[in-house]
Parts: structure tokens; sequence; C-alpha cells
């Protein structure tokens, strides 16, 4: 599929409610569960999904659309969440998320971004030359593999408790 | 984690809102986006949902509860959505799933389940003995399996679009 605007908003406006639908008033044991040391609970995805909604997607977006001299995009960090939901509970981190990513859509639509302005290029600092339509694809992707993951995550937490089941269940071993 | 019916429960009556967020209302170009030919997009998973409310889970709980002569299930029809889904729209699968999961799930918590029960048995037509906590557990974990499935047919449709940061996001290769 090509990335279109108006079909990654419909994807990028979901989440939040999708991760709030799934999660909100959750068991601590849920929650708080990973897939092993230094892997991630569905508690520290919302929090990275919300770095990325701090510092990620829109303001690589602004360096792209600025077309100034520094196009190179600052680092992510894939810790921040760590220190940053410190404290919090669940659901703040999902009201946190969902006015952010409301607060970005805003942004983006006000932008009403031409493919003139799609093929527009920053730098990102792996992989060299980027378009603002792969940023903005990789926003949408990038939500949809994290709700994938919070669900593998939680799926996993029954993977001996299924018994033989466990062979029709690929996710419980990916 | 042991199955434990509260907790699997939690995770059982928050899918069909799960889904619903997640879906209802996007463009059908992600509706019915497949992995390719043969592979289920998310307006099948829906389908194949229902088709277990209706056939799989509360059925095989009866069988292994009434105990009788005959304990063993009938096989699970993993193509069923096909025929059965024909003409409805998605969001009255979306409809359809939430009223059958809820009427499944008063049914589940009616019988007030003890320990002795949950590990009653019945024959699974493939892998032989199975309890009926094996039968729940399965059941959340087949959940979460779709959830995870539905945003990873969704994320795979930006393969290309991602362009360089396909690298960075698993998903788009499982």
């Amino acid at each position: 599929m090509e990335f279109d605007l108006a079909t990654g908003i419909a994807v990028l406006e979901r989440t939040p409610a999708t991760l709030r639908a799934m999660l909100a008033g959750l068991p601590a044991a849920w929650i708080d569960a990973t897939e092993g040391p230094g892997t991630w609970s569905p508690y520290d995805n919302i929090g990275h999904l919300i770095h990325g909604e701090r510092t990620d997607w829109i303001p690589r977006a602004r360096i792209i659309l600025a077309q100034g001299a520094e196009r190179r995009f600052t680092p992510y960090d894939r810790f921040a969440q760590f220190r940053e939901s410190e404290g919090k509970t669940l659901g703040t981190l999902l009201d946190d998320l969902a006015s952010l990513r409301a607060e970005n859509l805003a942004t983006l639509k006000s932008w009403k971004l031409t493919g003139v302005q799609l093929a527009l290029t920053g730098e990102h600092p792996a992989f060299g030359t980027v378009t603002l339509r792969q940023l903005l694809a990789t926003w949408v992707a990038h939500d949809l593999g994290h709700i994938a993951q919070v669900a593998r995550v939680m799926a996993k937490q029954y993977r001996e408790a299924v018994g033989p089941w466990r062979e029709y269940l690929p996710v419980l071993d990916r």
C-alpha cells in the first residue's frame, strides 16, 4: 500500500483508544508482564509511544519541512520511558498518550501537506536520507508494531497454562 | 503465569472493545488487507473469533463439565468465517462479537467454577486429554494472538512505504 495521509491518520487516531480498551483497569499481572529480562511490559510500551509523540514524529517532520542547513534528526532514546514514566499510573500514561496524539494529529492536519512536501527529505542518524512520506508511514507501522507487541507479551504469560494448545498458538513462541 | 479465572476474564471482556477501537470506521484498504494469498484480513479475523464464540470455547467447556461418555470435542473449522461472514459489514461483525462474548462470559461467570472443576478433562481431537483450565487459558491467549495478528497484517501494508525504517520494525517481516 502506498502511504496516503488520510488512510495513515485513520490508524494514528485510533491507537490511544485501542490501547485504552485493551489495558485500562487490567490487573498489574498483565500490565507489568514482560517477555523476560530487558524486554518491555505493556506499561513500558505506552511510555515509549509517549516519548515518540514528544520527541520523534512531529519534531522530525518539522526538521524536514523547515529544510534548514541541519536536517539530521536527534537519535531516538529507546529507554526514555524508564525515566519519564516513573511514578505514573497506567491511567495517567494512557491519558498523556491520548492528549499528545490528538495535538500532534491536529498539527499534522493543519499542515495540509502536498505531494511535493511529502517528498522532502531529512537525514536519519543511521540510514541517511529519508522522506517525510517514509517518516509518516513509519509512525503508523510503529504504532501497529507496538499494539502487536503488547498483545504478544500478554499472550506469552499463558505459554505454559495453555498446555498442548501451545502448538496452535504461534504468538506464544514468537 | 498460572491461569486464574478473574485475571483471564479481565482480558476476555476487553477484546471486543479493543477490536472495535482499532477497526470500526477504518477505510476498506485496512480492513480487507492480508499478508498474501491464503492469509487472513482483519475482517476475516473477526469472523474467526465469532465462530469460536459460537462453537468452540463455551461448547467445549460444557462437554468437559458434563463429564459424559463422549468427551471428544468437534474439530474447529478454521475456514467457517468465509461462509458465515458473507454479506456482513465489519460493523455487524463487531456487534456480533461483542454480544456473543458478553453472553459467553455471563455463562462462564454463572458457573462459579472451582479448582476441582477447572481440573476436569475433555478429549481434544488432535492432542488428547486437556483440562478445562487449559481450555480457558487458550481462549485468552487466542484472543491476544488475533489482536497481534490484526495489528501485524495492517503494519505489513506499509512494508515498502517505510523505506529504510523497515530494518527497525520487525513486525513487518514476521
